[in-house]
């Protein structure tokens, strides 16, 4: 099943998609007494996934507005760094990564961080450039799971019995920040640097660890990879996170980008406003943002 | 004015209190109609702050439990790190920074990380220890700044206009998962590892740049220094991160801690099961929290 939040005549609804036929149909109309957003349903999808099956004509999708699936995230966002060995090796080398040791390629442990939740924006959006506070924007193509069942020290052969489904995420980052606050954080965090979308896939629509990753910068290709080259899999994020930090529904963590991002060129290709991102996952759909 | 939020026999109350007397009286006694959290305080104090004069005997603080005073954050702690000279240079020298230079102390510009808002707990609560994910627990006493009006791209000049006041943040963090994990996200955000409180201090009720911060491990005073020493100090911090991240009432920044953390000693200091915190800062009071 695929959902999308979306903004129509009669506000915002989390809806059922076909995207073939493009239609929608509200999840008010399948489950009644259902009101809430795409982190409610994730609550009660495993109680009502059996009443989800579209009644009669759906609407055009052409006539709702896709906002983030999970537009109003609970908490952060979290995120992995280096988790391809080609991009790891990019990054090491580009002179950006404050915490790479010296030779070092591929880290050790998953590398976590974060975006706070008031990143997130949706498909179609401008990503704002926040030309006062940086000159650098890199995008970064990422595969996002999202958790669906709650649980804390989950080994990683349960993991993905926590997984509702997936969505792509942009990591996108402002390079010199991350450098100069040598923490990640701050360059990951500018308003508006989580595009996200345009559904939330549930898991058994997907072979999660043989999906392509590509991302095109004005129609040149420049990442172009698959999962099954993470170095990290899913459920090793997942058995890492939840250690010692209980996963929630509704919690999205970003997988981490490919080879092919900006500073892995030289001299590296910053975008900039005006310049279209557009990212694809096999079985995800796109995910379009312009920099402002 | 002090304000706590308490556990009562009424359910959850924000109240003002006075901690001569011990006597607490709740925002919903003194202003009509107001049954929000401390955040829905923030939001609204500028207009309720003349109408916030005690009436009567208040009741005794000793009836209820204090709670972290913002118990629930909307979005993530902001947190900055190395931002007293002599902590910036024992943190250096430990070996447990993985995002230090070679020799290098001081940051050139603040080093901004965060914290999940679901590491929030209040005073007196137990600090899970998480046994089986880490080995090197330590403390870092704080003071955090409380945002009160909400700004982008906020000068220096008009930094303190933004902040309605101040409480104690404890940084707890585990060493060896900041290390291994290089960004320190993870070590910083395990469940429990952000004692705050006891209480949401007005900023006129205090010298900000001139207040005692104070640390104790079972009695033994470990950190002992003044805000007056902060590398980076609160209007710095304010106008870095409200540049390309636009603030919010109830938004916490943790400013950093002093020397004298565990891993400032040699052989390290980590605290352990039963080991007492004790954090004390001039006007905000003192937070108390056992490690479980």
């Amino acid at each position: 099943m695929k959902f999308a939040t979306l903004q129509t005549a009669q506000g915002k609804l989390v809806s059922l998609v076909n995207t073939e036929s493009q239609q929608y149909w509200p999840l008010q109309d399948l489950v009644s007494g259902f009101t809430g957003d795409m982190v409610q349903l994730v609550h009660v999808f495993p109680e009502i996934k059996g009443r989800l099956t579209p009644t009669g004509e759906g609407k055009p999708l052409s006539q709702a507005t896709v906002l983030a699936p999970i537009d109003q995230p609970r908490r952060n966002i979290f995120c992995v760094g280096k988790n391809y060995h080609e991009h790891a090796k990019e990054f090491s080398k580009s002179g950006f990564d404050s915490s790479a040791k010296e030779g070092e390629h591929a880290p050790e442990a998953p590398v976590v961080f974060t975006k706070p939740a008031s990143t997130v924006i949706g498909p179609g959006k401008k990503v704002p450039s926040h030309p006062n506070v940086t000159k650098q924007l890199d995008y970064e193509a990422e595969l996002a799971v999202v958790i669906g069942k709650a649980g804390r020290a989950i080994r990683k052969e349960e993991a993905y019995k926590h997984v509702i489904g997936y969505t792509i995420v942009n990591d996108f980052t402002a390079r010199d920040l991350q450098k100069t606050h040598r923490q990640w954080f701050l360059g990951k965090s500018l308003d508006g640097f989580c595009p996200m979308g345009p559904y939330l896939v549930t898991a058994d629509e997907l072979d999660v660890e043989n999906l392509e990753v590509k991302c095109w910068i004005n129609d040149e290709l420049r990442q172009d990879s698959n999962t099954s080259q993470l170095i990290f899999d899913i459920p090793t994020l997942i058995e890492t996170l939840s250690a010692g930090i209980e996963l929630q529904p509704g919690d999205v963590i970003a997988t981490g980008t490919p080879a092919g991002v900006g500073i892995g060129f030289n001299p590296p290709k910053f975008v900039k406003a005006g310049d279209v991102m557009r990212i694809e996952i096999t079985g995800l759909g796109t995910l379009v943002n312009e920099v402002e």
